[in-house]
């Protein structure tokens, strides 16, 4: 395929394309040791403490969908992005671009939810800013947040860590959030409804860090879905990781509304899931802390890391056969988040 | 008037009508110390240190003007913002929001002036994310940057510790930023042409911190001017600002096309400008170390600080008349920063 000379809705999915741009353009202009590791939060030094720091920008649409808005989304993807690195997070900012003429209801709901949901995560949003742009020059309300937090001495999970051997498991089913905004934004209804799992999960990942030192990787499988986040870890730690397709909880629901509409869940976008990649030794352990917690309750190990196919996702499929998942091509699900 | 029930363009504007959005809503609703100082950073505990963070969203249009681009404004707006707090400026994150079909050319040089621009300001772009909205959904490229700034034991700057007898100095001309967006959106060209003034004044403030610690506050006059942000002390420290309007520097480039197209250069944006607020005893030595820089050179003693007329600020004419500088009301030029 022809290179493209204008950025593609393709570029912003999580997937081929989007790692193409930030490789090349971001990362190979303003290339540093924090940003090059590629991991979903930065570990910086500052004063005599490590730090945590991420950043994103919500677009999604609609600003509200089942289980969620957009403004709940911020936050949790924000203090997710932070737990990822072990860190605690702690501070917040809050950057809104908004569409004139937005209704204040709207808005007002909108900063309840942040309210509510930097209340349940224990983040407080110290600074902000505000830009209202003309009408038809933005699609309503567009949010900005970064995140500040603490990374507790000698802790060190990243992307990078995954060794051979380790276990995979993950904290619920994929794909709701996924199809809570396609099923919202096209009207469809189903006779169970299909909710956003967007769930703030620092609490989650403080509960199994409790119970082991050896969790090696943390990652929530965002834009790209399961499969996009498996590639990235791959790729980061150099090995490989096999996952049996029976074990990956999908809920009912979401299996029957993939079905219809042609998607595959493990591409479909989560925003209330952690992957945590831990030592052998420390699974079972992990994995009850996890099942422990009001967010981890479907929580299952779904595979393991290996020393061959290296930079490789396969899955084991429920009939034994083996497949390679490759990271997601094109745009599924454009302002998904 | 009558309240609006739906967002204004004039509640960007860095005027009145933002005040009372950010006041009502944001703040209101997310109470806490660091967020209450309305600040341009936060300063925040973490780890054994204290730390600025901070938050700027750019909307700017259009993305290329004389003197800049949006991405230089990204980087310059944020370093500013850490650097009123006497902050050093350390590391920023990087999130764009583009609009499909944005030329790659067009992204690589903004890319470029961010390298540029974070190099000359010592600061690390070390995480990021990037989104792509369909065309019509966002207008070309709009940029969030957060940044974190480390705090110097024993240093207080803020909007809150402006003295009756301190006096106000302002680190250049004004209007320059404002005027050149103006005349490339319109296109207008003036026999001397207008450049944005847009720079990273870390250095700056620097040199400043360097031969005085009585140094009270540090306020970069963006959106709104000279003339809200005056406003904006006044109000945070309870205090009376009195201004000589013969002692503004304003470039006579600027002053024509202010003229021309019935604009009041108090309430144009800067982008490259400091308004220090110092004890009067080190007036001198912080006036010399601000002319002694390439960003200074044309600094000067613009007025001081009264016990009188408390939150308000009073122009004395050129004629000798006093007049009330009030904030902006409505919206002077949208998306100008």
């Amino acid at each position: 395929m022809e290179k493209s000379k204008q950025v593609l809705l393709a570029h912003g999915s999580g997937g081929k394309l989007s790692q193409e741009l930030v490789r090349n353009m971001f990362v190979g202009e303003l290339a540093n040791e924090a940003l090059c590791r590629m991991d979903d939060s930065a570990c910086l030094d500052a004063g005599d403490g490590r730090l945590a720091f991420t950043t994103d920008s919500y677009v999604v649409s609609p600003i509200f969908f089942p289980g969620g808005n957009i403004g709940k989304l911020a936050v949790c993807g924000t203090v997710n992005d932070l737990s990822t690195s072990g860190a605690t997070p702690k501070y917040l900012s809050l950057a809104m671009i908004i569409e004139e003429g937005l209704p204040f209801e709207d808005l007002s709901r909108v900063v309840q939810s942040i309210k509510a949901t930097a209340e349940e995560a224990g983040v407080c949003i110290v600074t902000g800013d505000t830009k209202v742009v003309n009408r038809g020059k933005a699609d309503k309300l567009f949010i900005n947040t970064a995140g500040i937090g603490v990374v507790p001495r000698g802790v060190n999970i990243s992307g990078v860590n995954a060794k051979p051997g380790d276990i995979v498991m993950l904290s619920g089913s994929i794909g709701d959030h996924g199809m809570a905004i396609m099923a919202q934004r096209e009207g469809f209804t189903f006779s169970v409804p299909v909710e956003s799992d967007c769930a703030p999960l620092n609490g989650l990942v403080a509960e199994m860090m409790k119970v082991s030192s050896n969790i090696h990787v943390l990652r929530d499988p965002t834009r790209g879905g399961l499969a996009s986040t498996l590639n990235e870890i791959a790729a980061q730690s150099g090995v490989g990781i096999e996952i049996e397709e029976s074990k990956v909880p999908v809920k009912d629901a979401v299996r029957s509304a993939c079905e219809l509409l042609g998607f595959d869940p493990l591409y479909v976008a989560n925003e209330g899931k952690m992957i945590a990649i831990v030592a052998r030794e420390d699974a079972d352990k992990v994995l009850a802390a996890l099942r422990n917690h009001r967010y981890g309750i479907d929580a299952a190990v779904i595979g393991e890391i290996t020393a061959e196919h290296k930079n490789r996702v396969v899955l084991r499929t429920a009939l034994g056969a083996r497949r390679i998942v490759d990271m997601l091509s094109g745009e599924l699900l454009p302002r998904i988040c």
